[in-house]
């Protein structure tokens, strides 16, 4: 260690490091909903169709990249949990591995535009085998230079244990990548497989060590010994509850700012068109563009709040376990499908059926987006104790306004998918100053929280003096 | 304040709105570069001509919104020094403000497409007073609800002064798009010398000020007084280093991001016509890609070491004053036309006489962003004691490393750029090799350094002993 120093070797936080990957993997994982958000839909043809065509292809790409970037970034986050302080070498190291990431969602398009070809799954595979070694070599780095370490490792006795067990953790999702790679020139639909156990079996290893545990009841002692010791680096304080806050952060903002792109590159009209159609009158020209406008003041007032409510739970959230980051991410992936619930509510402003679909899609991705954020808040109750704030406990001062924040979406959003279908004439126009109007629905969620718990109040102690 | 805490509206800390709201207008100061970089060029065409047609309307569209949302940026900086606890009043009430930023690059895309109509220039100041009144909402809030100001305000008992001030400094730049809206009708050359008063406004005041002092030595008491309690709050602590970082993180994350974006949206080649030009065989069909591979990866290499260099400097500022703030701004608006070059470079690969151009292009973006970084660090060390750590200084120990971290992409560009001009056999895909061989380079900058230091050292003894 002190050799380290003599060299020179500036050790540093790795506060921005981190900061930084958790952007770029934040913005790689949504941004490849563009390509499935630009698809172009003919006017004649019917949404349905379409929305079908897209969803085999494009929509699996995104979702796809979306899963496999997060599974890479939880790798990542368990990496720097046990890599404390960085220095030049491994920073260099990390933008490398960031490199390499970025460029998997190109190999995901080869993917689902030539799904019978070997190529597509080989490149995927490759670059999935680099990322685990450069991950491997900055494990091996930070082993070989223990002030870099986590403390509770740095002091730890079985440091051997702790590197073997995390390269397994590391190299897991690669060796499966490797086989993948393998398989592609023989048979194709196994390496499929195998690419879909890298994104789940991180939830399934965890499944079943908790079946095995409530079937088997207690473990015997020397298993016991080994799985505390993980239990308490790797359970107790699963994601980093600052490093989920910054990935969600960054696909909040992409998503929110791919819309205003849209805006830009196809509603500026052409000068020429504008002199020839509309007489030289620029607001003439504008006026037709009035749907697309009011469809983005309504998008990016549903994102705004949806983050809003992401930020008031997690500010009361001190803790998250894996289930919670789970959905989460789950979340997130239907927050990324935003843009092309714009795009489709904006295109179709004025077609009488595709309009109502293109409503009813978009109702359903604000639906799902909201309602894994509502799983997370329910999720966090069970393990109150451990993972939320008094105040938002159980009879905590903040429990029932946390609850209706929550709730205000799934339900506004399961009850405009239901006018759709009851009304003919439901609008993207109304649909959209829905949109605008729910942020006034939140100022008013407190003081109609503390009228109606007064009213409950009340009609209880009514109650109960009637019984007396 | 029992009062407030009664009524339950719950403070927060602004920690996380604060990084949402760098990332977003991070993201949307960058993302005006698509558009540039979208612009298709006809291959007869000489490149430079081209340049020049893009150089007229969207370069300066995207340098415009570039410079306005930092402008934006610093503002919401400054009101956030002052309001340090949020609640969720303020939450909604900055995301709309956040609403109407990101609806800025689309008044400019109109105004660059029609320079002679008033309404693009009436929209945007229309926008700019909007967000300038909600900025003012939140300030009053803010000292209506004294308990989420800054601490030192709180106990100052010029409270009201304050208040003024931060009005004043908040409502200057809307007065001036005030004004510009107006005379857009009348007159539309002044409005546009009045908008680019709003962007130069804070530095020429600030200029102005300091001609002032210089010429006029002393001022007298009562503006002494002012000043200094201004001088304490604004000039000593001018941005805060966090956000600084944090809005160049996202301004590095999402230029990096853009790449891919583009590799996935032309590089995949056509299953139809890989069936027909290329007898079904992919890998012939991605090898006519090859040279965009080598650009992607040279252009990621390139900004991903430019963000380490920000990165190593910044772990040694201390403190971040106006001018380096400004510097560094100009360093991003560089960074975010990486795009373009790369763009250029992948384009015309091997047509002859724009290939030289489009290198020199990359050659004079990279030049200017890593010139403004050494800018920062040359700043620095003028005020060494006040905003750099012992480290970095003159004769402290990172000193010459950091010297020649810095150095390395000015003299690199520089010399690509010569070299450009001398050998004419000079290609991308050399220039796209030496890009990606860099690392190598601040890999071996440490020996580097080290060995030159001890040369130096040992000729000026040996000199000295010559001298004895």
């Amino acid at each position: 260690r002190a050799l380290e120093l003599e060299l020179g070797s500036s050790t540093q936080t790795s506060h921005r490091l981190l900061a930084y990957s958790d952007a770029l993997l934040s913005i790689i994982a949504t941004v490849m909903i563009l390509p499935v958000a630009h698809t172009k839909i003919h006017p004649d043809q019917k949404l349905g169709e379409s929305v079908q065509q897209l969803l085999l292809t494009k929509i699996a790409v995104y979702l796809m990249t979306f899963l496999i970037v997060t599974v890479a970034w939880a790798a990542h986050v368990r990496l720097f949990q046990v890599i404390e302080l960085i220095d030049d070498v491994l920073a260099l190291l990390n933008l490398a591995c960031m490199m390499i990431i970025t460029f998997l969602p190109y190999t995901f398009s080869l993917m689902a535009s030539f799904p019978g070809v070997p190529f597509g799954i080989f490149l995927f595979s490759v670059c999935a085998v680099v990322i685990g070694l450069i991950q491997a070599v900055i494990v091996l780095y930070g082993f070989y230079h223990p002030h870099l370490l986590n403390q509770q490792i740095q002091v730890s006795e079985n440091q051997n244990f702790y590197k073997r067990h995390i390269l397994k953790i590391i190299l897991r999702g690669p060796i499966l990548c490797f086989l993948a790679a393998v398989f592609s020139f023989f048979f194709i639909p196994l390496s499929y497989v195998l690419l879909g156990l890298v994104i789940i079996f991180p939830h399934l290893s965890r499944f079943i060590t908790w079946c095995k545990t409530k079937i088997l009841g207690q473990r015997n002692e020397e298993e016991e010994y080994h799985s505390l010791e993980t239990f308490s680096f790797y359970l107790s304080e699963p994601l980093s509850k600052e490093r989920v806050e910054a990935f969600s952060d960054g696909v909040y903002a992409i998503v929110a700012t791919l819309l205003i792109l849209d805006i830009c590159e196809d509603n500026v009209p052409d000068p020429r068109e504008v002199r020839e159609k509309f007489h030289g009158s620029l607001l003439e020209a504008l006026s037709e563009y009035g749907p697309n406008y009011l469809a983005y003041f309504g998008s990016f007032v549903t994102i705004g709040l949806l983050w809003f409510v992401h930020h008031s739970l997690f500010l009361y959230v001190t803790k998250a376990t894996r289930l919670m980051g789970l959905l989460n991410i789950l979340s997130l992936a239907f927050i990324g499908g935003l843009p092309l619930a714009y795009q489709l509510t904006s295109e179709f402003a004025e077609k009488s059926h595709n309009e109502i679909e293109a409503i009813q899609v978009s109702c359903v991705i604000t639906f799902f987006a909201s309602i894994f954020q509502f799983a997370i808040w329910t999720t966090a109750l069970l393990h109150e104790r451990e993972t939320l704030h008094p105040f938002a406990r159980y009879g905590g001062k903040e429990h029932a306004f946390m609850f209706a924040k929550l709730a205000l979406y799934p339900c506004v959003s399961l009850g405009a998918f239901f006018l759709t279908c009851l009304l003919s004439e439901f609008s993207t126009e109304i649909f959209h100053l829905m949109q605008i109007v729910i942020p006034f629905a939140f100022l008013a969620l407190r003081i109609f929280v503390r009228i109606s718990l007064t009213l409950i109040k009340s009609v209880m102690s009514l109650s109960r003096r009637k019984v007396v």
